[in-house]
């Protein structure tokens, strides 16, 4: 058992409707140890990836894809889900329903930050039905970035998220993957993973 | 002048309305090796502060709050704008105006991630007219925890959110301080500091 599925064991609650809550540790309150436990465990998985960008979505994957960037030395990314004031930029814009709010989100990158000639590694903190992946993919190819490959922390290997992304070809690692986990008894097992 | 003004004036763009465009380093794309720095000048400057926790906003107040909390080792908890699907938890709830978003924002911290022990250090990347950080300060006062300080990257000392602070008593440190800028010349004037 490597150190995040034990760090789940310990902290995570599994709620009903295959929701698992680690809001204690990652997507709320972030243990500082932990995030920086995954980055070093992403980027050792990526070592032989010659990354030029780090490309994450606000707002809970940011904390994750900045640990990985200061490894690297890379700029970082986060793509939006709203649009500011602030910008005039022309953007590459994507959709992504969001399970957890209930809601489909516009997302965007504007233009001038991710480039024809970037090599982009994808993280988020949660990989479930694909939904934010499948929009950073999608507007990376529209920059005609080459996408290095997808850094996930948790991902609920029940959902297609994960298949869908394997079997598309795509460079997948995922520190911890639950196969599956039960609210009734609190029992969550993960996959093997080499 | 110090390493972030410097940024700014090679970087940042003014735009009408007395915006600070600074997304190519700060809040959209993140140069890494300017956060970098960022954390590291605030630490120095609450070196002393016996911080327990970082507490934010999101999202572009992530970025630099966990470098603080990966150098000062401690948790980062950052304050949510909306209410996902996945937490029953009780909450403190503030609200702030978003002069980006042009929109009142609710913003709670869920009550186990703030303690009445806590010795809080906030951080934000932008200070205007210090919404979001009066927010933050009222969630910490309601949980009893002790705001030790408040550190930025950038204020815009043209706006009353700075001087409302420092009035107030509080403990407030910002890595560049904009004293005045003007779109059509494109020129920035910083506030001396010592």
């Amino acid at each position: 058992m490597n150190f995040l599925e034990a760090k789940i064991l310990s902290d995570a609650v599994v709620k009903p409707g295959n929701i698992l809550k680690i809001d204690n540790f990652l997507n709320h309150q972030i243990d500082i140890g932990i995030i920086r436990q995954i980055a070093q465990e992403l980027c050792q998985r990526f070592s032989d990836a010659p990354v030029s960008k780090v490309l994450t979505i606000e707002s809970s994957g940011i904390a994750i894809a900045v640990m990985v960037g200061n490894l690297l030395n890379v700029p970082v990314v986060f793509a939006k889900k709203s649009e500011t004031a602030n910008s005039t930029d022309e953007k590459y814009l994507s959709q992504a329903y969001s399970f957890t709010h209930k809601k489909m989100n516009n997302v965007y990158v504007s233009r001038p930050y991710l480039l024809y000639s970037d090599r982009v590694l994808i993280i988020d903190d949660f990989l479930a039905d694909g939904q934010a992946v499948h929009a950073l993919i999608d507007i990376a190819s529209q920059a005609g970035a080459e996408v290095l490959g997808v850094g996930i922390a948790v991902e609920k290997g029940q959902q297609q998220g994960g298949r869908m992304l394997r079997e598309a070809g795509y460079r997948l690692e995922s520190v911890a993957i639950i196969e599956n986990m039960d609210c009734q008894s609190q029992t969550i097992r993960f996959r093997e993973q080499l």
